[in-house]
C-alpha cells in the first residue's frame, strides 16, 4: 500500500488547521479521534515512525485544538514523540507521510517547521521549564494568551521536570500541565513517582472513603459552634489526605484528576473548566500508550516505535527481511557486559530509562540486583554510579551521547575529579538519522577530551568493542568512555573471550604514500573502503585506526609524520574540539608541518534522515573521504 | 591573633578523632558543640572561609560522630561548606588554619584528604545520589554499615536530589537524608518546596490540630460497629494530613521530624533511633545559618563566607583594606545589565539561586518583574530561558562557569538547536582560587565551541565587557556566551553608555617580531605585563587580543601569519578543544607552517590557593609566558 491509499476520513481529510476543527460539534469529536487514530496507524504501518505516544494522546490533542486558540495558545508537547497528531491537525497532514523522512518532516515538534510547534523537543522533561518562561514572556506582555504543557509520567521524573514545578508553583503563573499518565518511559516506568501515581489511579477505596467522611464531618457540623469549628478544620485536612496529587499541592499545583484521557468529551470540559482557573494547575490523566491499536497496547515497549512496514491489524513485519545481519552495537556491548560480569562480581550496570535501547536488560535479568533502570534521570545515574564506584564497584553506565550531556556536571565533578574508575558506554554516538537534531551524538568527544582523568575510546568493530570494555573492567587509574554509534556493527567474525586492548594506541590498517587517514572509531571502515576504490585509480593512502582520542597515540603520530605528507583525520562528531583536535593541537608546534584535515560533522545543525543519507549529506562516507583525497592530492601537486 | 593562639577548648584538645568522642558521656556533648562552634569562629575570624553552613550543623556533626561508627558507616555533606565541623573532628583540627590555602585542607570534603571523607563535593545536591550508589554497594557486599547524607534545603531543590530521592524510595535501599532546613541557599531558597517546608515548620496548628482531631475519633469509635470502622480509616487518612512530609512519603521515604538541630540531644537520641529503621528516611532539621555568631545569624548571605579578618564578638572586619579597589567584573555586569534593561525592556535576566554571586541582585531590586532567581536549579534555569526567548524576550543568563556544566544539555538542546538567541553570562570562567577544582571554570570555551549557533567571547576588560553584553543584547542571530573570571577588573577608566563590538573581531594590541601573542580573555593583560617586561631584554613580541573564539578572526590570523613565525595562545580553561586548538583547527590544513603553542591551564586537576598562586602554578601569568617566549626562542634560534 503507498501514500496515496491513505484517505482519512470524512471528517479528517476537512481539518486543514485547527480552526476547521472548532467548527464541528463537540460531538463530533469522537468520531475525528477515531479518524485520526487510523490514519496514523495506517501512515505508520507503511512508514514507520514513533507512535505508541501519540496513539495515547489523540483525544488530548482533539480537545486541546478544540478548546484552545492556538497557534495563539502555546501548547508544548514534552519529548514530542506524542504530536502525530498534532502535526495532522495543524496543516501536515498531507505530508505526514515524509515523517522522519530525509527532507521530511521532523519526527518531533520544531519552530521551524510550524507556528503551532512552540518549543522543538526530542529529549524529555523540558515542557514545565520552557512553558513558564513563556508563561512569564505572557505576563509581561500582558497577553492573555493560555500556556499549557503535556508531559508523561516518565518525563516527570527527570530532574529538570521538578526543578520546573518547584519554580512554577512558586511563582504563581497561570500554567496548565497536563501529566499524561501512561505508566511507562519507552520501557516501563520506575521510581516512587509511578508508584505514587498508580496509589491514585488504582485505588479505589479513594472516591468511597471520601463520601463516608463527608457524611461523618456533616453530623459534626450540626453538632453546635466548637464542634463546628473543629470539624471545618477537619475537613481542610481530610480533604488534603484524601485528594490524589498531594505531592504536587505541596510544589503549589492545584491538582486535577485523575481523569480518562481517552474520553475525549472529558478532555474537553476539564479544559474549559480549567482556562478559567487561574494560576499553576495540573491535570492528571490516564491514558494507555498504543490505544486503539491492540498488538501496541499489549507490548508497549516493543511497540514504542515501528521502523519497517506492518500489518495494521495483527501487526506483523510485512515482507519480513530474513536474510541474517550483522548485530548491532548496543547487542554486542549487551551480551559482553554480561560476559564480564560472569566473571568479575565487582561489575555493575547502570541505565537512565533505556534498558531496550541501550541492551542492558539482559544484564538486568540475569543479575537484577547488579544492574539497575533508575528512569529518566541522567544526572542521577552518573552520581549514583559514582557513589557506586567509591565504594569499590566498578560502574558501567550505559547511556546515550546525547542523553551524556544531561550529567556533564556529575561526569566532570563526581567522577573525574575523583579519578573514579567509571566507565561510559555511550551509545548513539555521531549521527542518529531519524531522530534528527536533538538525537545527534556530535559533541561527545569533545566535551569529554577535555576533562581531565577520562580516556576516550572508540571501537572500529565488535571485537575491538569488547575488548576496551574488557580493559576498561580492570582499569582502575581514571573513568574510560567507549563510544559507538547507533546501528550495525561490522558482521564479523570474533573469537570468544576477551583480550587486552593496549591504552593509547592506534593500529595500522594499511601502508600507503603521501596521504595517511587517522579514523577514530566506525568511520574506519568507510575509510577501508575508500582505500580500496583510490587503489584502483592508482591512490595508494595510508589507514591507521587510532582507537583513542585520549590519550592520544603521539609515537604513532610522530611515526607517520615521518613517512607521509598529509594527515586526513576522520571521526563520527563534530569537527570542532574532538580527536582531530587532538591531532592538530599534538602537532601544532612542532618544527616540521605536515598538514592535517580535519573531516567531521561540520558546525551546523544537521537535519534527520537514514544514517546513510546523512554521512552523504556531510561528507562523511567513503565516496566523501574519496573526494577529500582526491582533493587533498590536487593541493599537493599544484604546490610541487 | 596568630593561629598559636588559637587554643581548642578542654574537651575537643583531646578529640584526634571520633574515637575520641564517643569516650565522652552523651551531657557532654553540648560542651563539644560549644567548643567547636568557639574554635571554626576563631580560626575563620582570622584566616576566613566558608562558616554559616559550618555554624549551623554542630550539632547534627557531633551527634553524627558519636552515634555512627565512622569511617566504616558513610556520612556524606551535600556541598561541603558544612564540613568544618566534621572535618575538625576527624584528625585535622591542627591544620584546620590551612583550610582553602594553598597546599593545605581543601574547603570541602574530599576523598584524598582523609577516609572520613567518603564523597568530594563543591557543587550542590550531589549527595543522596551518591549515597543511593553506597547504600546499594553496602546491600551488595553484605555489610551493615549506615550510610546518611546530610542535604539542605535549598540544595534539595535542584532536580539530581529529586531524582535520586525518586530513586531510593522506589529501590527502598537502607539510607537515611538528613534536610538540613535553614531556609538559605547562599542567597535566601526560593520555590515551592522552600514555603512547603516552611508551613511545615512555622505552623502552630499542626501539633493542636492533630490532638482535637484525635479526641473527635475518640468519640467515633465508641459509637458502634460501623462507626468504628468508619473512623479507623478516616483516622489513618488524617494522620498521612496532619503529618508533615507527604510530599516525602509520596516519594517512598519516611518522614521524621521537624527537630530542633541545634539541640544536640535530641539529634543524637533521632539519629540512634533511625539506626534501627530499615529503608529510606528522611529527618527534617531545622537549624539557623551561622548559629552562634550574632553577626551571621543577622545576616547570612553577608556571612556565608568570609575571606578578611574580622571581630569575633562584633563582626566588624580588622585593618579594612580602604584603599579603592577595581571593580569585579561580577559588578561590571551588574551594573550593565541594569543600564541594557533601562533602554529595551524585553531584556530579562536569570540566575540559579546567584543573585549576589552574580550580581544580578541590582537589576532584582529595579526590574522585580523581569529578573528572576529561579534556585538552584542549572538545567531549569537555562530551558526557562529558552522559553522567555522564544517568546521575544532577550535572556540573559548569569551562572557562573562551572554551574553551566549542569546544563549542558540545556544549552544545546534547547537554546543552540533552536537558534534562540540567549544570553550566557559565565561567571567565574577559569581558575577560580580558594573554593578549588569543583569551582574551577576551565571547560566552557571547549563545551561550547563545538555548539552550533554559539558565540564564544570573552573581554579582556571593563569596556569589553559592556559592548559585548551590549552587542550581545542587539544580536538576534544565534547564542553568544561571554566569559569572564572571578575577582578584579583593570580598575581602567570606562566611558559612560556602549558602544558596538564587531562580531568575530580581535584588536592589536602591540606590533612585534617573530613571535605573536594571541589572547582570549583577560590574560591579556598578563600579556602587556610579560611584554613590557621583555622588551627590557630586548624581546619584541606581538600581541593581539582576540576577543572572540568563536568565530575567529580569521582574517587577523592570517595577517599575523605574514608578519610572525611563532604564535602563542593563552587562555584562561583547559588547553585541549578550548581558543588555543581553534587557533590550531584553523592553520591545521594551510600550506605554511606557524608553529603554534597553546598555554592553558594543563589537563590535570589543579588544586585550590589565591588565583595567583595557581596562576604561576600552571605558568599562566606574566612570569609564565615571558619563560615562554624565552623558550619559543630558543628553539628557534637552535633551528636557524
Amino acid at each position: 500500500m503507498e501514500f496515496e491509499d491513505i484517505t482519512p476520513g470524512p471528517l479528517l481529510s476537512e481539518i486543514d488547521s485547527p480552526d476547521d476543527l472548532k467548527k464541528l460539534d463537540p460531538d463530533q469529536l469522537v468520531e475525528v479521534c477515531d479518524e485520526l487514530r487510523d490514519f496514523i496507524i495506517d501512515t505508520v504501518s507503511i512508514h514507520g515512525g514513533h507512535f505508541g505516544a501519540s496513539l495515547g494522546v489523540i483525544e488530548m490533542t482533539v480537545a486541546l485544538h478544540y478548546v484552545y486558540d492556538t497557534p495563539k495558545d502555546l501548547v508544548l508537547w514534552d519529548v514530542g514523540h506524542q504530536a502525530y497528531g498534532h502535526k495532522i491537525l495543524t496543516g501536515r497532514r498531507e505530508n505526514f507521510h515524509t515523517n522522519r523522512k530525509y527532507g521530511g518532516l521532523s519526527g518531533f515538534p520544531k519552530r521551524s517547521e510550524s507556528e503551532y510547534d512552540t518549543f522543538g523537543v526530542g529529549h524529555s522533561s523540558t515542557s514545565i521549564s520552557a512553558a513558564l518562561g513563556m508563561a512569564v514572556a505572557r505576563d509581561l506582555d500582558q497577553s492573555d494568551k493560555k500556556v499549557a504543557a503535556v508531559i508523561g509520567d516518565g518525563a516527570m521524573t527527570a530532574g529538570l521536570a521538578f526543578e520546573a514545578l518547584n519554580n512554577a508553583g512558586a511563582m504563581n503563573s497561570d500554567i496548565l500541565v497536563i501529566l499524561n499518565d501512561n505508566n511507562m518511559s519507552i520501557d516501563p516506568n520506575v521510581g516512587a513517582l509511578k508508584e505514587y501515581l498508580t496509589e491514585i489511579t488504582t485505588s479505589k477505596t479513594f472516591n468511597k472513603l471520601r463520601d463516608e467522611i463527608y457524611d461523618m464531618l456533616g453530623h459534626f457540623k450540626s453538632a453546635g459552634e466548637k464542634m463546628r469549628k473543629v470539624a471545618s478544620k477537619l475537613e481542610k485536612a481530610v480533604t488534603a489526605a484524601i485528594t490524589p496529587g498531594g505531592l504536587f499541592q505541596a510544589l503549589g499545583f492545584k491538582y486535577y484528576g485523575p481523569v480518562d484521557g481517552h474520553n475525549v468529551d472529558t478532555m474537553r470540559r476539564y479544559l474549559e473548566d480549567l482556562k478559567d482557573i487561574p494560576g499553576p494547575k495540573l491535570l492528571h490523566a490516564v491514558t494507555v500508550k498504543g490505544k486503539g491499536f491492540a498488538p501496541a497496547e499489549r507490548e508497549q515497549t516493543k511497540w514504542h516505535a515501528q521502523s519497517s512496514p506492518f500489518d495494521k491489524i495483527t501487526g506483523k513485519q510485512l515482507d519480513p527481511d530474513t536474510k541474517p545481519k550483522p548485530p548491532k552495537y548496543q547487542h554486542v556491548f549487551g551480551e559482553a557486559i554480561v560476559e564480564l560480569a560472569d566473571e568479575n562480581d565487582r561489575i555493575v550496570g547502570i541505565t537512565p530509562a533505556m534498558p531496550s535501547g541501550s541492551s542492558l536488560w539482559p544484564m538486568m535479568k540475569k543479575y537484577p540486583e547488579r544492574a539497575f533502570d533508575v528512569g529518566i534521570a541522567e544526572q542521577h545515574s552518573i552520581t549514583f554510579a559514582a557513589g557506586l564506584a567509591a565504594e569499590g564497584k566498578k560502574a558501567f553506565a550505559a547511556i546515550y551521547s546525547t542523553f551524556l550531556q544531561r550529567a556533564y556536571d556529575q561526569v566532570i565533578h563526581d567522577v573525574a575529579i575523583q579519578k573514579l574508575p567509571v566507565v561510559f558506554c555511550i551509545d548513539r554516538a555521531g549521527l542518529v538519522g531519524a531522530d534528527g537534531p536533538t538525537h545527534h551524538g556530535l559533541y561527545d568527544i569533545s566535551y569529554l577530551r577535555n576533562v581531565p582523568n577520562m580516556i576516550v575510546s572508540s571501537p572500529m568493530n565488535e571485537e575491538e568493542l569488547r575488548d576496551m570494555m574488557y580493559t576498561a573492567s580492570k582499569y582502575e587509574d581514571a573513568a574510560w568512555a567507549i563510544r559507538y554509534p547507533r546501528g550495525r556493527a561490522t558482521g564479523m567474525d570474533y573469537p570468544e573471550g576477551f583480550k587486552d586492548m593496549e591504552i593509547g594506541k592506534g593500529q595500522k590498517v594499511r601502508d600507503g604514500d603521501e596521504i595517511a587517514i587517522l579514523s577514530f572509531g566506525p568511520f574506519g571502515n568507510y575509510v577501508i573502503e575508500a582505500a580500496d576504490n583510490l587503489v584502483e585509480i592508482g591512490i595508494d593512502v595510508g589507514h591507521f585506526n587510532m582507537r583513542f582520542a585520549k590519550p592520544l597515540d603521539t609515537d604513532l603520530i610522530d611515526e607517520i609524520c615521518h613517512s607521509f605528507e598529509h594527515i586526513i583525520t576522520i571521526e563520527d562528531g563534530t569537527r570542532l574540539g574532538g580527536f582531530g583536535s587532538a591531532v592538530t593541537e599534538y602537532l601544532a608546534d612542532k618544527p616540521y608541518h605536515i598538514p592535517t584535515t580535519i573531516m567531521g560533522v561540520p558546525d551546523r545543525i544537521v537535519e534527520h534522515g537514514t544514517q546513510e543519507e546523512l554521512h552523504a549529506e556531510v561528507g562523511l562516507d567513503p565516496k566523501g573521504i574519496q573526494e577529500k583525497v582526491q582533493e587533498v592530492m590536487k593541493v599537493h601537486s599544484l604546490k610541487t
